[in-house]
C-alpha cells in the first residue's frame, strides 16, 4: 500500500469543508479563518491500550478516536471544527480497513459538523491514532475552563454513567459494548451548559473520582458527591442486579465521555431546560461545591470515600 | 512512571506562553484568539521508520519531530504559533528520557517562537510522536499553496541539500548526523519568500524529485530543473569525492528541509535579498516552470531523468 495512493483514496472520501477552511487536505498544511476564540485538543489511541482491533471495528476505532477528542471540546463549550487525524498503520492493517475506519470517524464528523482538514499518514508496529480537534467560540470567555468552580456552586452531570464500565466488562452485550466502542461527544450539550453560565466544566473520561478531582484541583475547591444521586445508565444497573454489586460500583470506570460541571443555583433550571433541548437529555444535581481542598464520595449508607478508592470499585 | 506525574513535571518546563494563547497545557483543550488565518499542520515520527533510538539522542528526536513539523509552516510562509505534541511512550524509555526529549522539543520552540500549548501522554509499544502546528498569517492570501505555478516561473531553491542523505549514509561524521538528525525550519526564509511573491512552495522533505512532482501535479504545470544547478551541501560534496560518486547522485535524499518555490522571474533579485536578510542563505535558481505535466531533471552531460529516478540515485 503507497502512502500517496491511500492519501487520494482518502482525499477522495472528504466531504467539501465548511467555509471557514480555505484549504483542506493536500497541501503542507491546511488554511482556516477563525473568527474569535479557538479551543484545540489532542487525543492519543494505541491499540492494546485504548482499544483493541479483537474487539472493535475499524469503524468503531474511528469513531472513537474521533468521539474522545471531540468530547474535550464538548467541555470547553465550544462548537466543533475542524480535526487533523494522524494514523500510525501496521503491516496488518489492510487499505479497505483503512478507509472503513475513516469511514466511521466521517460519519461521526458529519453529525457533529467537524471538518477533516488534514492528517498524516505513517506505518507504525501497531495501530495508533492521534487526533486534534479545532473548536471555536464567539469570544475567549465563552468558553469553559476547569478553573472556575466556586464554593456554593452545585455540582452538575449530563446523562448516565457506568455503561462503558459495564461495556468493558461485558462485551458480547451490544447495548453495552456500544456504549463503551461509540461513545457520543456531548457537544450540544456543552454548548448548552456554556451559554447557562457553568462556572468549570470537564469530560467523564478517565473516571468521575478522578476528573472530579482534576476540576477540584484546577478550581482549587473541594467538592462533594453523593453517589446514590450519580444516575446511573440502565443497562449498567441490570448488570448490576445480575452480578450482586451495588449499582454505585459501577459508576467510577470512565469513558462515559458525560459532561461534569459547576453552576450556581440560580442557573440550575435554566441549564436543565437548556441541555434537554439541546440533547435530549437529563442534568442532574450529584453534588456541591465547597471551600477546601479534594473530593469526597458519599456512598449509599454514608461511608466516605476518596476518587481513587471510588473509581477502582468500577 | 504516573502520566499525571509525568505531565506535572513537562508543565513546569513549559515557559509562560505568548498572549495569543489565553490557556496552555492543563484543561481540556487550550484557548488561543489568532487574528487573521492560521495554517495547520500534523506529523508524525514513529521509531524505526524517522528515527533510530540508538543513533539519535532523545533531545535530537524532540528536535527532529517539531523542525519536520515546522517545516510544513515555513513552506506556507506562515508565522511560527502553537505546537501540541502527543507522545506515545514504551516502557524502556525513561522519565528522564521523555524530559531529554521535550527539552530537545522547547529549545527549538524557544528559538523559533513556538508556543507548546497542549498534548496528550500514551503508552505505546514502541516511540511514537504526533506534532501539530499552528502558524499565523494576517489573512490567507498571505499564505502559499503549492498550487500557484505557472509557466514562466522560476524555480528557486533555499540552502543547500544532499546533507541529509550523506548523514543517513555517513552517521559517524559529526557534522552529516547532525544535518540529518537536527534539520533547521526555514521559517524566516518562508515568511520572505512569501512576501517577495513566490506563487506556489513546498518544504524538501521527500526528495527533491519527489516534492517538485507534488508542486507540479497540484499547480497543474511540468516543472525542468537542472542537476548542475542545485546547491550541494559542502560535506555531500566531499563524500560524493571520498565514494567516487557524482555530485548530483546525492541530491535526491529528502531531510534536508529546504524550501522549493517558483516565482516571476521579475521578483527574484527581491526574493534572494529578503531570503539573505532573513536567514542568511542563498536562493539558488535550479530550474523552471513550464507548460505540461511532470518533473524533468537534467543530469550534468544532458541525461533527463524522471524524480523517481532521480530520487532514487541519492
Amino acid at each position: 500500500m503507497g502512502e500517496f495512493e491511500l492519501l487520494a483514496r482518502i482525499r477522495e472520501r472528504l466531504p467539501a469543508p465548511d467555509s471557514r477552511v480555505r484549504l483542506g487536505s493536500g497541501d503542507d498544511a491546511a488554511i482556516t479563518v477563525p473568527a474569535g476564540a479557538t479551543a484545540t485538543s489532542v487525543d492519543a489511541l494505541v491499540d492494546g491500550v485504548h482499544f483493541r482491533r479483537d474487539l472493535a471495528t475499524p469503524a468503531q476505532i474511528g469513531h472513537k478516536a474521533l468521539a474522545t477528542a471531540l468530547s474535550d471540546l464538548a467541555a470547553m463549550g465550544a462548537k466543533a471544527g475542524e480535526a487533523y487525524v494522524v494514523l500510525g498503520i501496521p503491516t496488518d492493517l489492510s487499505e479497505d480497513e483503512c478507509i472503513e475506519l475513516l469511514d466511521g470517524m466521517l460519519a461521526l464528523a458529519a453529525k457533529t459538523g467537524t471538518d477533516l482538514a488534514g492528517g498524516d499518514l505513517t506505518r507504525a508496529d501497531s495501530l495508533f491514532l492521534a487526533i486534534t480537534v479545532v473548536g471555536h467560540a464567539a469570544s475567549p470567555d465563552r468558553l469553559v475552563k476547569r478553573s472556575g468552580a466556586r464554593p456554593g456552586d452545585l455540582l452538575v452531570l449530563t446523562g448516565e454513567i457506568g455503561g462503558a464500565a459495564a461495556g468493558l466488562e461485558q462485551p458480547d452485550i451490544e447495548e453495552l459494548r456500544v456504549r463503551q466502542l461509540e461513545p457520543t461527544p456531548r457537544l450540544a450539550a456543552g454548548q448548552a451548559l456554556a451559554e447557562s453560565g457553568v462556572t468549570a466544566m470537564i469530560d467523564v473520561s478517565d473516571g468521575l473520582g478522578a476528573d472530579a478531582g482534576h476540576l477540584a484541583e484546577r478550581s482549587e475547591v473541594g467538592l462533594r458527591i453523593d453517589a446514590a444521586a450519580v444516575p446511573l445508565a440502565p443497562a449498567a444497573r441490570e448488570l448490576s442486579e445480575a452480578t450482586g454489586r451495588q449499582p454505585w460500583q459501577l459508576l467510577g470506570g470512565g469513558e462515559d465521555y458525560e459532561l461534569l460541571a459547576s453552576i450556581a443555583p440560580d442557573q440550575l433550571e435554566e441549564a436543565e431546560q437548556a441541555v434537554d433541548e439541546a440533547e435530549g437529555i437529563a442534568l442532574t444535581t450529584i453534588g456541591e461545591v465547597v471551600a477546601g481542598t479534594g473530593v469526597e464520595i458519599r456512598l449509599p449508607g454514608g461511608r466516605l470515600v476518596e476518587p481513587e478508592g471510588f473509581d477502582q470499585l468500577a
